[in-house]
């Protein structure tokens, strides 16, 4: 390797070097004109007849999920899942997104990218300046957001409407969140599979039909109170199909087969802190420090934010996925990522 | 681009190849034993005489404010804001900070520096060693601060004393806090304003003379219980004008033109975990990841740390920034950005 | 500088200009596909006859700590030491920990490691799926785990089995953790010293013999309660002597001379978040953000991560380090770094 790379080392590590002394800074001053210029290339927001669009519809409806044996989320939804389906889009296009609101209170869409006009905030503030005010959409109405789509990368969406007596953080609990993959053009094409986790908690409307426990932490909208060791318990119990039968329904299960490139996006919206740890693969980062191995297997997942990575799972196995704040794991915050051959 | 790249990428993509499967270590022998020089370069404390001097001064005294109709939070101040005013010095320079205690406890000045003699930390080591054992101002008293400035970035200063009852962290959340900016050396040109948000919680010391909500969450010492519904609530009764009067009096306001490059440094000193979310626009790191998109527009902050980017807003519109604890929004944690032609 | 480096420094701005406009995707389609070659070249666990192999053993025991004059925290640890002994290995070599328990509960150890068979995950996923089934070691029992290091770098292992009324965190918490320093091949030769910090919080089997403060959040496994605030008080009845005997006691106390490179691997195996900032020293990090100043001279420590950094003292001092949750510093979470000629 030191032989093969060494005279395009050079410059690089002279380089890196330098930027260590100076701490990224002193030693870039052209740069930073240009970080300037380029920060100011952000193409108009572009007419939809120029650009390729890419359309969503969204519905806002009451679901029920069954949480447990013993309880039942009257939760609210983006097409009827937690998280809502994930919408596709590549750098370039317009996204449009059409929320219709079946739903007895005002919502709103409010999408965290970073091009669109203010009437698409879908926000309080669009009531206040009248900019858009029906992007804060009544029961019975909808509204049609627009996003000039610039930046590839994971991002999300959730309801950002309050309600009396419930704050924005209570209708996003709810379940009225979900992801946005934007795609480079060209895509990547060495992904196999992307798999969205969305850590948060419970919604404040649980119907408890007996006694008997109940999540409250959520990856997907599931969670086992008892963590890894009611599933022990479990399948003391009644072996491994007493485990197999809580699969998708009480612990999110994902699947790949051996040598695949498979990328998570994991997101908390949450209004805990939460970490991420994913047991036996090598995880590279593929959004806050690109390419990097992440240290110590665990993913940092401070509220509203987010971190995607690539594996490449070499060997049959099922591995354990978990927040790392353990007694968040110990309370139900726990997955199986399974490797098939 | 690819063409205009093509050649100079080549080595670029391979030392970034070569970085990456080897996470960032195997590859960089050389680096190594640079990096060791690199960090032995610390210039030594020079002397005034050789160094141009960044002079300030600071008062530390007892400042009321009105944090809501009903409530005023008997707060200690530099200088009689919160968070105080930010010192501004230069890569290369000497900082000397004249801090006057006229309040009625030991207080200290602490800065977040790498560089500077143990006499002016400002702690209670300095106390226990009895060296700068005067750092700890008590009533009455004063200390001059002296910082070898080596390092452009951001960074801040908080009290680090303790009294009867009141920790450390107490003596801080009573508002003793404040950012230092260092310029590089030339300064950079291209940035048209500076913003400095510091979130934290309100103080211990509040006397609540009717009943009513009051601020927990605070964002430059400002926060409106109930958020945006509360601001809503506001609109719905006055209108536009009962809004514009809670500018800078419960919620932080700030301005810029359209095409302006605006940074802003957010910096958590709170005993609460906060991030910072600012709608619609393109968010470029420039201190924790130089020059990325921050992904999802939001930027993490566990307390004690800080993060600065810059944007270059191209709308007219009124933007919202708010921590994404979404809990904390709602209780008051919220600001606006004002973009006008 | 600019001089010296200015031929070089084109193509890197340049690049880094073209990875800023593009959010470091858009132009590097060719990284990418190198990117997904990169991530499979992993090596096969490899025969220990061909590697060289760094054996371990480990025993599981229950430790009495005094943690204050009035407490006795009955522990349980890895060699009777909290944080266990820290395993250094080499990239390329084969890991083998030989760990007994001889404690009267379940116990495992996992790893949190990229390669390795499942059977040596040490989770309740052993004993469901019956793949290394005795991972999951009983008392009396022990397991041999293996891992293929490919990675140099810092991380960590800990328990992760429950039992009875008791969660994987408190297992954790109760002391059963410590760090695995994987070192370079060839290894790094200007760290002069390593310095590892675990950060965490007392487990729950804590007997108290008579009334007074007893340490909540610990570094190491020790706290003062109190903080610095205590410290003082102590130096104020007993003088430097009173202080002195609390070192490595209450108080981790790590020691450097002038001049030296000196790594610091902070880890935070709690459940409450953490940070971790050291006084006077700049502070390069040598794992998130390789070579960069760490901003504000404070480490984020979400629950499960890590940070590595590296400083050089110049001059003889007695700095404070203190997580920056600053009621956790009031509350015992402090240590000093002692400089010396």
């Amino acid at each position: 390797m030191e032989m093969k790379y060494g005279l395009i080392a050079i410059p690089i590590v002279i380089a890196i070097f330098a930027v260590m002394i100076t701490g990224n800074d002193q030693f870039l001053p052209e740069l930073d004109s240009k970080v300037q210029k380029a920060s100011q290339i952000v193409p108009p927001v572009a007419e939809a007849e120029e650009q390729k669009v890419r359309e969503y519809t969204l519905v806002i409806e009451a679901t029920d999920f069954d949480v447990s044996p013993t309880a039942v989320w009257h939760a609210w939804t983006f097409n009827g899942t937690i998280p809502a389906p994930t919408l596709r889009v590549q750098e370039g296009e317009l996204l449009r997104v059409r929320v219709i609101n079946n739903h007895n209170l005002t919502h709103s869409f409010h999408a965290h990218m970073g091009d669109y006009d203010p009437k698409h905030d879908g926000s309080p503030i669009n009531t206040i300046t009248g900019v858009g005010a029906g992007s804060m959409i009544p029961p019975g109405g909808e509204w049609t957001y627009e996003y000039n789509v610039n930046t590839s990368g994971t991002t999300f969406f959730h309801d950002h409407a309050a309600s009396e007596g419930l704050g924005i953080k209570d209708h996003i609990l709810q379940g009225l969140y979900g992801a946005i993959i934007v795609e480079r053009d060209p895509p990547k094409t060495y992904i196999d599979r992307d798999i969205v986790i969305v850590m948060s908690e419970i919604g404040h409307d649980v119907e408890r039909k007996s006694k008997g426990p109940v999540p409250f932490y959520l990856m997907n909208g599931m969670g086992v109170p008892g963590g890894e060791k009611a599933l022990e318990d479990i399948f003391k119990e009644k072996g491994i199909d007493g485990v197999v039968e809580q699969f998708n329904k009480t612990i999110p299960v994902h699947y790949a087969k051996v040598g695949e490139t498979v990328q998570f996006h994991v997101i908390n919206l949450g209004e805990q802190i939460h970490s991420f740890h994913l047991h036996g693969n090598k995880m590279y980062s593929t959004t806050n420090n690109r390419g990097a191995v992440i240290a110590s297997q665990t993913i940092p997942l401070v509220q509203g934010t987010l971190e995607t990575f690539i594996i490449t799972p070499d060997k049959p196995a099922m591995w354990l996925f978990h927040c790392h704040v353990v007694g968040h794991a110990d309370a139900g915050m726990i997955g199986l990522f399974i490797v098939e051959e």
